[in-house]
Parts: C-alpha cells; structure tokens; sequence
C-alpha cells in the first residue's frame, strides 16, 4: 500500500467515523453560537419591576456576607452601607460596579481548538457538577470514586456534543476531602484536552487549582486569560458565605472566571412565586458579580442562576416544572440587561432513574436553556436525582440530546440548495424523494442522526431484543469508554503536576471535611 | 348532619380533589389562552423566500386532485388552470380566496363549558388519532377494539388537561370498517361532553357523522355553528385523492371544520431540507384551504402541518427531532401570515414503549406546539410507534406534561402578590419562605403538582417499590378509568342516535374496506 492510498483510506475510515457520529464532525464543535433568536416570557414592563424590586432588596433588606472581614471591608471601602454582617447598596452602585466586567470571554483549553466563547450568542455544554453518588444498570447506585471521575471526564472527551470537561463530575468519594481536589483537577488535564473547571471548596484548594493551571499555560498566560472557569454559589436567601467568598476572591484575582450562582429551590430558599424569585437572583447575582469586579476590574465573571421549585406536598427539590422554565427565562433577560454571560439550566431531573419521567424533565430544562439564550450549561448531561448522582446511562442519552441542540440552535438553512426547488421540480405530485437528485446530494448532511433513539418498526425492535433508551444507552458509554483514547499530553507538564500533587499533599494530613 | 354540615364537608372534599389534580379546578380549563410570546425560527425574509417558492410550486408544478372530476370544475370555475387531473393557480389566487376564512372560531361541545376556541392566541389539545394497536404494561401490545376506544374517551374526559375528545383515538378493529364510524362518533358523544371528530374514511360515513351531530345539536344549529372538526390529509407531495376530498366537500358544505393536513415525513415525501418542505407545506395547505371556501365561503378551516423528518439510515419515521421542531415553527408563521388557525404539534415518538426516549421525544414536540403558537394540536396524549400505536401508560405520562404546559403559556404572574416583597421583607438573609405568611397565603396555587413525577428521596422511592414512570402511569389510568363517571346525556338525544345508527346500519352490509 502506498502512502497516498493509506491517506485516502483514512480518509476513507474518518468519513465515515464522521456520519456516524452525527454527520458533524467527528471532533464536534467547539461550543454552539446561535443563529436563532431568544425566546422572552419577561415583558420589558415585567423586567422594570423585577429590577425595581431588586433594587429594593438591595438598599433595605441587604446581603449577610459570613465570616469573612476583609469582604466586609471591601465593601465598605466602596461606598456600601456596612453593619454587622449586613451590606446595603446604594441603587445603582452594584451596576456601575459590574460595567467593568466583559459580556464575552475566551475560556481557553489545553487544545486551542477546544477553547470556547462564553457570552454572547454562544453557548457551551458542560456536564454533570457535584454528585456524590454514580449509578449505572449493572452496578446499581453507590458512592463515586476517582474511577468513575475519570469515567466521567472520558465520557465528555469522547461526546462531540460536550464542549466542556466540567469540575466534580462526581465526588470521588475515596479520596479524602481535603485532597481530592489535586486528583479532580490533574484528572481533566490529563483525561481531556477541553476547558475544565476548578475547586472552589476552599480557599486554599482554589490556590492549589489555579497553581496546577499555571503548570500548563504558564504563569504570565494565566494571569492575563481565563483558562478556568468556577462555581460561586450564594447561600440564598441574601447570603454569601466565607467559603465560597474565599474561592471567589482567589480566582477573580487570578483573572480566572467565577460564575456567581443563586442555588434557590423556590417556595423555601425564596419566595414560592417566580417574579419574588427572580428579584432575589438578580439582588444575589448582582452582588457576587461586583465583588469580582471590586478585586479584579475586567476579570471575567458569569451571571449565575440555578433556580428550580419545590413539591408544596412534600418540600421536595422539582426540576423540569413550567416553574422553573420561566425562571430560567426570566433570569436569562436579567442577565442580558446588564450585559454579563449567563450561566443556567443543565439535563435537570428528579428521578432516580433514566426513565421517562428523567428524559421529559430534562427535556424541557434543555430545550429552556437553549431557546432563553443561555451562555454556559452545567448539569448538559448525566445528572438524576435532583443532582445526588451522576447516571452512566443517563450521559448518554442526554449528549444525544444536546446533539439535536445544535442543529436547533442552527436555525433553518435558507440557501438557494436548502430551498430545493429543483427537487420539487424533479419529483412532481405523486413521486417520491429519496431518489432525488437533490437528496442524494444533501444525503450526509440531512437530519441528525440519534445514537439512541430506535426508529425502527416494532417488529425490527422486537428482533433486536425490544430494548428500552436506556438499555441502548448502556451499550452506547462501553462502547465510547472502550474506544477511548487520551489526548497527548506534554510529558514535562504532566510531570511538573504530578510533582505538584505529590509536594502539596504531602505537606498536611488526610482528612474528610 | 345538617346540609349545611353537609355542603361544607362536600366543598372540603371538592376542595382536596382540586387539589390532588393539580390545584387548577377540577373541570380543568376549556382551552389554552397563551400569555406568552411566540418564538419565530423563521425571519420575514425567509418567510418571503418560502412563500414566493410556495407560489411557484402552485404555478408551474401545481397540484394533483385523483378522482374526483367534481373538484376539478371548482378549481376550473375559480379560475385556475386545469390540465387532466393537475391544477395550476395564478399567482395570489389561493391567498384571495382563504381571506373569506375566520381566523378563530368557536367549536361547540354538548356541554357549552366545554366549548373550545380554534384560533388567536388559543391552543386545544386533543388526544393520539389513528393507532390500530393499543398497548399498556399488563396485557401489551394489540389491536385496538371498540372497549379501548371508549377506554381513550374516558381517559380524555377524565383528563383536566385534555381540552378535547378527539377522534379515531384508536381504530376499533373490532368492528367493521365501513361501520365503525358510527360507534366511534357515539362514543364520544356517550362518553364525554368534549368537542368531537367526524368520520373523514368516505364521503357517505362524514354525512353520517353530520347526521348524528345534527340529532345532538339540532339541524339549524349546526349549519350556523361549528360542532365536528375534521382531518383532512394531503396525499403529499402535492396530491389530494378522492376520499378525502370526498369528506372535505361534506364537512365544509356543512359548516364544519376541515384541518388541512399535509401529512409529511421530510426527506420521503418532501424534499430532505426544512425550507424545501415548508414550501410545499405552504402549497398544499393554502390549496386545501382555498377549497374549503369555494365550497362554501366561510366555512372554518385550519391551516394544518404533519412534518417530521425521516432517519437516514433506515428512511423510517423519526419523531421529536430538531429538524420537527423547526419545521413545525416555520408551518405556524407561514398559517399565522394567512391569518388561518394552526393545526401541528402533539405529544410524538417513534419509540414502541413510554421510556425515555418517547418522553424526550415528546417533551421535545409538546414544547415546540405550546412556543409555535399552534392553536389546534392533534395527538396530544397517548400516542407511541409513530403513531401506530395508543398507549394507556404514554396518556397519563402525556396528559402531565399538558398540565405542566398550561403554567407555561401563563407565563409570569407581575402582579403585587406574586412580586412577593413582604415574604423577601419577612424572611431576610439566612431564613427559610416556607413558613412565610406570603408563602402560606399561595400555597394552593404555587406550583404545578404533577401526578406522575416522583420527587421523593431515593430512599423513600426504593421504599414505593421503585416504580418507575411508566409503572407509576399504569396505576394513575387505572385510577382514572375506576372512578369515571359518564356525563348525563338527554335520554331522548341517546335514543334518537341510537334508533339511526340501528337504521343506518341495516341498510348495507358490513365490509372491511
């Protein structure tokens, strides 16, 4: 075999890689820019009074911000209304504060063609954050492990659709707590070359993340682009508290991105009506964004809301619920108004297996999250239970999902060849299609081609064994983790981590809080 | 026990009972009023495109009508082009002759409580129409029979989500062909107090299904009133054959509702883009709609689309796909530009069992009707295989997620209860909104409370015996149909249809074609 007839047969081989893996590519998108509108349940009059009623919030209720003095005093410094542990904010001082922060921002990868926009008209997929439990169909449900991380971490590699390697894709419950941080984080270097996402459980272990970045950027790139981005959670209603204030001061320090993010369950972390939640998100929001901005003017920073409601029979966290679509939304054009990036939604879901009850709430979280002109999506793919467990199954069938996204995202195709007028001339009243020139033409790029979903007739499913999604989902992560393969990795980086790593946990104990 | 003892514990149960289905009303709501926006896909210029390629196919293609000589001397009356069985329309002539069309109107039900709104800013949901075979978790699949037809009627009637009765909600094979139409248009009418479809199988069983409507209604009522809506297929691309123009010409001499459906699978019937099908889409339904007011002018007509696309693979049927989305969305801008009612969407799937690829896939089509603006949406609850197949377990499953849909097109409450400042002024940083007086004051109304959704903690679900939702669903339509109780129907009404369906059905024999 000559080379030339190896190349084409490798073409050959990647061609076909290709279709089946969507017909888009067999490296997926980077991330997905929109090229259809946004979808508003907020009217401009509905946006007033929500700003208005913030506003409110902020200059007479206030935010609690704990354990943390110096964050007392930076406020105070800037013009807030300081006392006790209570901060109240002149109207108007938070927004003149946040101007300084970018409606766009690179997040860079390891891989420069995995480096994704965040802000605009785009939107980037990350999966699964913070379970402590995995479950698959063969093993049932039980504690993660560094294991399952890495699974996970590889499982996002592997999906065109995923744009993101994420941070806990699950806890790695193994490994002790004050040390597991080192492992998440060499794991998404290692395992993936897309942008990941840092500790934010400590102060210390955000500087752990952040040094272990500068091992692979190098120190001066860190320092003047976003390399990691991190979850910021207020600790609703109105209170931020000093972990998660350490976390952020670190990293809008480094120049590294926070994504501010009210957790509210609605009717008991907030009101149990949308437009009293989404006054608080935008008090909550807007005040963790400025703090950013207060240590670090232009560092980049992400409007956050994760916001869903509660069964008013039993308290129980819902996802998937008309309730939380319209707070999404809502939030969504809070967001745009102050032009920052906004972070929400995700493949939410409350059962506890990937069922239809799991694919019709994630369903709608998703289709919400891609239609309110969302920025960057935690929780795309993986998570049941509420977020209690990251789900093998469920993976998959969720990044098929955010496969459809993106050809919906894409809008429809207007060209002259999309138009096809020449095959309506070709087959006339009465013919059929599928031999039309025209469709032989646009055969490879037509229609997006699920990995999961079974289109056959009953009796073909029937032959095949009359599997359920997730019975084919369970095939589907073996057979991607089987083909895996680990982006190369520069041996004199991997060394310097694993040196790292090695140094600062040896330096204090083990332990589990 | 006094009465009023009495009428208090009755207004205490009635009470509990609205509130187990979902605190909206035990009636349910006649119909969607949406108070949200429309998303628009499709740009004015690309309206324009595809209405001027809609004109085009008209003109120089054309459009074929099989067997049936008659309308081919309307078309020739009207002005259009004749030539055998093709019939080609002088740019702008269809869109004249739908302007004498009403762009809403109103379908009578027996019981006026239940009448719906077709048009505007309304959406009406009725269940799957079609399926031979029936299914549910303990006796599987199989053909449909007259009992599970009136099973699919309770369960709608039954449904305070389901605005409608429907029609073929499954075929009963049972019966004879050529007769069943009378035991199906009874059963609706016996069975439910919903608006109604008549029979559209052949010309004589539509003027049999106006008949009977005419016993419930009075014959006066019904010329003036719309009381049946009807589907009226396309034999797409481009055809309409004899029979269902047959039952056109009926229903709309009558004054009755004819949906105008192209009923496409993209890529088979219509070209293998989405602007290429809404194009022919355009033809078709302007053509069928034009024919309705030649007839007669004023007639109610709905602008209908049956779009999906097809897998490449296999060429079978593929459901809840982007490609459907935005082809659905693209019919509804081109229905709304005609100021016609709408007719798309439904809960759909080409999975054979209610698991999470049917949710996804449905979840993904029902939000795509509620967003698009439909205003008549066919296949609401039910429907599984490509609609080959009506599911007791995918109904309830589908009848949730309608109710979750109602929230949705309320869109947000702005009013000063539901902007919630005194529950934020009350509980403050750190507290909790359960207990709030805001929050008790709207318990009832907060929240959608699905019936099916389990939110429970794992450990409480393992201990329900870990059902899933298909399993839960079972349980729920059993419920449904053991405590159904028939609406009173006028002894002298049920008399005389009975007395005309004894009649009609000894004047010929029974036949299976």
């Amino acid at each position: 075999m000559t080379e030339q007839e190896a190349r084409s047969l490798r073409r050959g081989r990647a061609a076909r890689r290709e279709q089946r893996e969507g017909g888009h590519g067999s490296l997926g998108r980077p991330y997905i820019t929109r090229n259809i509108p946004v979808i508003d349940f907020l009217t401009d009059e509905g946006l007033e009074i929500i700003e208005a009623n913030a506003d409110t919030i902020l200059q007479e209720i206030g935010i609690e911000f704990r354990d943390d003095p110096e964050t007392l005093n930076i406020w105070k410094e800037a013009g807030a209304d300081v006392s006790g542990l209570r901060v109240r904010f002149p109207k108007g001082m938070l927004r003149d504060i946040v101007k300084t922060a970018p409606s766009q921002f690179t997040q860079h990868a390891r891989n420069p063609a995995r480096n994704v926009e965040i802000g605009g008209k785009n939107l980037v997929f990350a999966p699964v954050y913070g379970p402590p439990f995995v479950t698959d169909l063969d093993r049932g449900r039980r504690y993660g492990t560094i294991e399952d991380f890495r699974n996970f971490v590889k499982l996002s590699y592997a999906s065109p659709w995923m744009h993101h390697s994420g941070g806990t894709v699950c806890e790695p419950v193994d490994l002790p707590v004050n040390k597991r941080h080192f492992d998440m984080v060499y794991s998404h270097i290692k395992y993936s070359d897309k942008p990941f996402m840092g500790s934010v459980t400590a102060a210390e272990r955000a500087e752990d993340s952040v040094e272990m970045a500068r091992l692979v950027f190098g120190r001066e790139f860190v320092d003047a682009n976003c390399v990691m981005i991190q979850l910021i959670n207020a600790n609703s209603p109105l209170v931020f508290d000093g972990t998660m204030l350490g976390a952020l001061k670190v990293y809008a320090a480094a120049n590294q991105a926070c994504i501010v993010s009210p957790f509210i369950l609605a009717g008991a972390m907030s009101p149990v009506t949308v437009a009293g939640t989404l006054s608080q998100v935008l008090a909550e929001a807007l005040t963790g964004c400025a703090l950013t901005q207060l240590i670090r003017p232009g560092a980049p920073v992400v409007f956050g809301a994760f916001v869903s409601s509660i069964s008013m029979q039993s308290g129980a966290p819902t996802f998937g619920s008309p309730e939380g679509t319209l707070l999404l939304n809502g939030a969504a054009k809070l967001a745009r108004r102050l032009n920052l990036p906004f972070r929400s939604g995700g493949s939410f879901t409350s059962s506890k297996v990937p069922d239809a009850q799991s694919a019709q709430e994630s369903a709608q979280t998703i289709t919400a999250t891609v239609l309110s002109g969302v920025n960057f999506c935690l929780h795309a793919a993986g998570w049941l239970e509420g977020g209690l467990c990251s789900s093998y199954e469920k993976f998959v069938l969720d990044a098929d999902q955010l496969g459809m996204m993106h050809v919906l995202a894409n809008g429809i195709d207007l060209s002259q060849e999309a138009q096809a007028m020449d095959a309506l001339q070709e087959v006339g009243p009465g013919g059929h299609f599928l031999g039309a020139a025209h469709t032989q033409r646009n055969f490879e790029q037509a229609f997006f081609r699920s990995e999961i979903a079974d289109n056959n007739s009953y009796e073909q499913w029937l032959a095949d064994g009359s599997l359920d999604a997730a019975q084919r989902a369970n095939k589907r992560w073996k057979t991607m983790l089987e083909s895996y393969e680990a982006p190369a990795l520069n041996e004199s980086i991997d060394e310097a981590l694993t040196d790292f790593m090695r140094r600062r946990k040896s330096e204090f104990p083990d332990s589990n809080v």
